[in-house]
This record gives C-alpha cells, structure tokens and sequence, in this order.
C-alpha cells in the first residue's frame, strides 16, 4: 500500500487523573505515532483545564519553574503548595492554581464543612507571585474545596472583612452573612494601583447567587447540609452586595450576584473581581489569552490531525472538558480529531457529535483499574501506535475502494 | 470531510472461546461497522479452524442443520455431542468435530491419563454420518483429548484392534504396544469401498512418532507423566508399523510414522488414514475443498477490507490461528486487515508482520474477564464501530495531507 500518511499531528491531551500529568500524556501519544510514521512531525500542547496540575503543566509546557510555597490550607492546615513562573513566550505569567492552596483534595473527609473551608491560601499564593515580580497572574479555579466567596484570599492580601462592629471575620463562608465591609485600604500595592493585571480562568456558567447559585449547585458535594446551602446562598447576597459597593474603583460596574463566573470557585470569582481579576472562560484565559504560552487555534491549523486525550471520555466529556475544546476549535478548521482514553464511559459515542471523529480506548485487555493506572503510560503509547496505524491503514482502504470504483 | 468510504467489507473472523462463536463474533462486527457506513456490503465469513465449535459454525454459516448424537465419550461416559449436515453449496457434506466426541473439555480434570481415553466416540460420529447418507465427510481436528492413534474410533466404525493372541484391545494408547493385527473385515461398506471421501482437517506439522511425535509435544499437556510419554510413542510406533500392512488397499504407501498430519488429535490422523481419509492442511480442508462451502480466497479478492478477530491476539496468532490465515490470503492480493480481539496478549505487536496491518481490542475500560465475556457481543459491536470510524478518519486525515502537501 503506497497512500499517504499524516505528516503533521497536533498532540493536546488533558491530564489523566491520578495517573499521568497532560505532559506526561502528550509526550507517550507521541511516542506511540512516532512507531507508526517515524519522520512524524509531532507538536505537542498538553492542555490545563484550571484544575488540580494546571500550575505544573504550564510550567514544563512553557520551561518554566514550579516555586514550592507553604501555605495555609482549606482547614487552616498548613499545606505544601506552589506557584509556577512560565517562561518560553509566557515568561512573565506566574500560574496560581487554586487547587494547590484550597482544593477538594486538601480538605480531610471529616472535614468537609463548606461553612469553615478558607481560601487563605490562593491569597498567599498570589502574594507570593507579585512579590517574586510576576507581571501578570493567570489563577486557575477549579477542583476546589471551598466556598468563602474569596473572602479568605482577600485578607492574605492585606484587605479587612469587617462585621457591623468593625470586628475582622473568621474563616469560612458561614460567616458571610454578617459581613458589613470591605476594607481594601490594606490591599497589596500592586493589586491596588492595577500595575498587575490577573485573570481568573473559571468556569463562566459559575453565578454567586440566586436559583443556580454555586451553593446550591456545588455546595451538597463539598459536603453542605441543606440548612448550609441555605445559610451560604444567604451569605452569599449579603457580600455580593457589600462588594458591589466597597469594591476598587476599577471593578465598578461588575454584577458580583450574578455575573459571569463570579461563583466559579465557590465564589474565588466574585471576591478576586473585587480587586480587579478579569473573570475569563477558562480555555479562553489557557488558550488565546497567551497568558499561557499556547496559541491552540494556530496550532491546529498546522496539523493534518489533532490526537487529544482524557482518563475518561464519556457523557461529561461535552460539558467543557479538554477534549470538548480541542474538538470544537478542530472542527471549525475542518481538521480531524481523534480522542483517546483510558474509560469509554456511558456516552462515549456523543463526543461525535462535538468534533472528536473516532475515539478508542488504551486498554488491551481485561484488567483492573489499578493495573491501568500503574501501566498507563506503555499502555497509552501502544494505543497511540494501534489508532496511528488505524488512520493510516484507512487510507489505505478508501485507496483500493476508489481503484475498485474506477474500474468496475 | 468528503472522504471514500469503504463500500464493501468481508468479515472472517474465529470464535472468542467461552464466549461468541464465530456466526455470532461475525454479527457483532457487522452491526458496529454498518453504524459507521449504512450503506455497507457486508459478506460474513465465520471461520471455523478444526476444533472446538467447527461443526456448529459451518452448520449455521452455509444454512444447515446439527444433528444431535449421544456417543461413547473419552473416559467412556455418555456425551451429548452432534454432526453438522451442511446446507447451500456444501449440501451432502457431513462435519465430525473430534472433540465434540473426544475432546479436551470432555475429560474430568481427574481422568486426564491420556493413556486410558478414547476416540470411540468420534467413530460413532463417522458412522451417523455415513447412516445419514452423506456423501463426503469433512472431519475437524483439534483441542483433542486424546492420545489413542485413532484405534478406537476404527474400533466403533466396525474394524478390529487385536493383540498377538487375537484379542480385541481394550481403549487407551497404553495398549498400542501390544497391537498386532488390524482386521478391516467388518469396516463400514462405505469406507471400505471408497464411496464416501473423508476429509481430515489438521495440522500437518503433528506427526505420529519420532523426536516431533505427538507423544512428545502433546502428551504432557494431556496429562501424561514422563514415563507414559514413553509408553506411548513406543506404542505410536508398533502401531504405525501394523497400520503400515494392514491398512485399505487405498491406503497402501502413507507414512504412518511420520506423514504429514498423521499424529493429528493423539494420532485419529493416522488410524482414520488406514482407511482411506485423506488428511489435509486444516484451512486447505475447511476454506479451499469446497467441502465446508467456503470460497475465502474469492471473498478475500471482492473486498474493499477483510476484518478479522479472535478472542485473543498475541505471540500464538501467527502460529497457524484464523487470523493469521485469514491475513495471509488477503495479503497475498493485497486486501488490508484489521483484527480485533478481546486481549491483546503479548506479541501482539507482531501480528502485522503477517498481514494484520491494524489491531484494536474490544474492551473500553477497565473491567474482569467475566465481565468482558458477558458483554461480548456488544463490546464487539461498539469496538467495530469505533474501527470502523478510525478507518473512515485515517481517509480524511489522508487527504487533508495530501492537500496541505498540494498548496504548500
């Protein structure tokens, strides 16, 4: 068979969790299509969603450095984090994932009360970045652990939140009902003066409050009773109100209720709004900001073909997952997309639908989800290297289908 | 994308073992692959290789019927077990399985002395065949259990076994070293005559004695301790020498020590030798005679794709399974290949030197063995599916490449 092989592939997979980090995921697809078309041009653009590992994906992407920082966890633990400075194109751009000061993860399972969880720590985090110079900020939100509305990373930057008493509030979103102030006299400098711009790169669909309020709609899984739902849907109004009102000057005019995003993080958005965070979809801050250093419109035109990747690809895969997003820019440029996963969950055939034309699973056999996660590298390589040879032994077929054709 | 597709598919493809015979294997893989291409020619190809299952395959694939038989089973139990009489262009043939009469999975794990087990059964199954009225007699060998040199199914179509003193052997290759006369007198007419051809589907690379005997290779995963090895191959050896002189006229001339396919199924290839059968390379037998109806190489010449499968590819497959032979004649007129499995075992990678120039497995994620054999068939249907769509996107990719290469 003499057809043509793909010359060009764009490589843009997420992270698969627990298990490979999107570098680490880019780098066995690629090494897997290698074996396939061994003078194979391969651009690889591991993609961060905002979530847990953004901060480290941007930072071996771009050749950046991760900075480890201790800082004060959801709990009020203290909590091994960090920040990454990217360099490449995005030299300049410190990444704060949110996750790494105040995630999920980071809450232990007996205590997960929504109404204490602080987000401290992402304040931390940003500090550290303006006073290492970073001249722009990108904070991933996502795969958070609280809903203190900002509150708490606020006050790590020098602002006061202040009851009717003057009396600075303690940690935690319970607390947000009797909240009458906001004092940002104290506010870091660079924040202050707006010398620093930051993006938040949220989830748009995430409101403060009202009917599909992030309480309602994220607080029973952090592990919010019904009464807390309402108390922090509550809470919520009172400092979306108090905000609107003792927010800097450059943030007037924002709807902390129910603006775009402003309830992404349990509610990091509407608080970070206060001092000026542009509050931005996600893959538009990751993407086509070049806040990140990855211009992923350009580098699909480039490619005869778009591999991208996740641990599961399933009925969620459509609601804005990485694949959903390499899909949609792949499509409107009319080049094919192939997805890979470690689960072809319930819904799997739907991602046709949104641009992924085929997709095929890494596992060669029976085996355990431990087995899978333990292999997942020479597992996902091998499947690399069998749907390369699909692709190519497809053209081969449509070949001797047209020469059949002709010469019927 | 606006891409050929392939119009017309051939799908020849072995049974998954314990889980899909092959007609139901053909099925899954054709109603996956029309999801794809609505319009396509499917012609289904269910292969049978000899062994287990091979009756009731070709049986079901040419529209004819089973015939159910209670026989003499290996340890001389009672077994339910049938002929296949088959329909449309192999009408008048008759299928034996050996091991539905004496295989493998018919010896209790405790009776496994392969010096003890029997063929009988398999002569019962001849002899219907022939009461029946068929007019030729394909035999299929394979996951045999025993190790008698064919003696006993010689015994049940009427010959006699005989020791030096003119008593009838009792069954079991332990007595072979004492045989001395074979006395065809009462063989059944039709074999003794020559009317009905019997056809042996094997491998010829078992032979009956010698270093390579079927002794030596097969014995001890038949259960036989070291010294029974012994006993046996010396025995294999005074009983080819007898069948040598005793045989049919017919007969005169083969080698029955050492001849092509003469050890095949503990030595049934030579005793049914020594009347007349005719032992053929088994996909010579099952896929060029006529015999079972299919034309392969011809169906192989009118696709546009061959697809493959078996329960499992690895490091075996190349060593004489369904889908090395089924890739070797596509090879040959350059028709490509895709298999599918269930596992993907080691080696699997290498199958595409034989011809499978793709591999995919049905599995979508992690999950036991048991669960994958219970959802077999739709795991097979959504695999085919997703390969069928593979294929599709490799044309469009192609072409993308080709067009980019144009305007460059």
């Amino acid at each position: 068979m003499n057809t043509v092989l793909p010359r060009s592939v764009l490589i843009a997979p997420s992270g698969f969790k627990e298990s490979l980090d999107a570098n680490e995921v880019a780098r066995a697809i690629s090494a897997g299509a290698r074996r396939v078309v061994p003078g194979l041009t391969v651009v690889t653009a591991p993609i961060a969603d905002g979530g847990e590992g953004t901060a480290r994906t941007l930072a071996e992407a771009t050749g950046g450095t991760i900075v480890p920082l201790t800082v004060v966890g959801p709990v009020g633990q203290e909590v091994d984090s960090h920040i990454a400075l990217l360099g490449g194109q995005a030299e300049g751009t410190a990444v704060v994932e949110m996750a790494a000061a105040a995630g999920l993860r980071l809450v232990p399972r007996d205590q997960r009360d929504p109404g204490a969880t602080t987000t401290y720590g992402v304040g931390q985090l940003i500090a550290a970045a303006l006073d290492a110079g970073a001249k722009r900020i990108l904070v991933g939100c996502g795969d958070s652990g609280t809903s203190d509305g900002g509150a708490g990373a606020l006050q790590a930057l020098g602002a006061r939140v202040l009851d009717s008493e003057g009396r600075d509030l303690p940690w935690g979103g319970s607390h947000l009902g009797r909240v009458a102030r906001l004092d940002l006299s104290g506010l870091h400098p660079a924040l202050r003066d707006g010398r620093v711009p930051v993006v938040l790169a949220l989830n748009p669909h995430n409101l403060l409050t009202g009917e599909r309020g992030v309480a309602r709609v994220f607080g029973p899984q952090k592990g919010a009773t019904p009464e807390q739902v309402e108390e922090l849907s509550a809470g919520f109004e009172t400092w979306a109100s108090v905000l609107s009102r003792d927010c800097l000057e450059a943030a007037r005019g924002t709807d902390f209720h129910t603006g775009a995003g402003t309830g992404a993080s349990g509610g990091l958005g509407a608080g970070l709004a206060a001092v000026g965070a542009r509050l931005t979809p996600r893959f538009e801050a990751l993407l086509d900001s070049g806040l990140a250093g990855v211009d992923l419109d350009a580098l699909v035109q480039e490619a005869d073909l778009v591999v991208t990747a996740e641990g599961a690809i399933d009925f969620q895969t459509p609601r804005g997952k990485v694949p959903a997003e390499v899909a949609r820019r792949a499509a409107a440029r009319g080049v094919p997309v192939v997805g890979l996963a470690g689960t072809l969950g319930r819904g799997w055939r739907d991602v046709t639908d949104i641009g992924v034309d085929a997709v095929a699973s890494i596992m060669p056999g029976p085996m355990t989800l431990a087995e899978a996660v333990d292999g997942a590298e020479s597992l996902l390589a091998d499947a690399a290297e069998r749907l390369m040879r699909s692709l190519v032994l497809g053209a081969a077929v449509a070949e001797r289908s047209a020469q059949r054709a002709r010469t019927a």
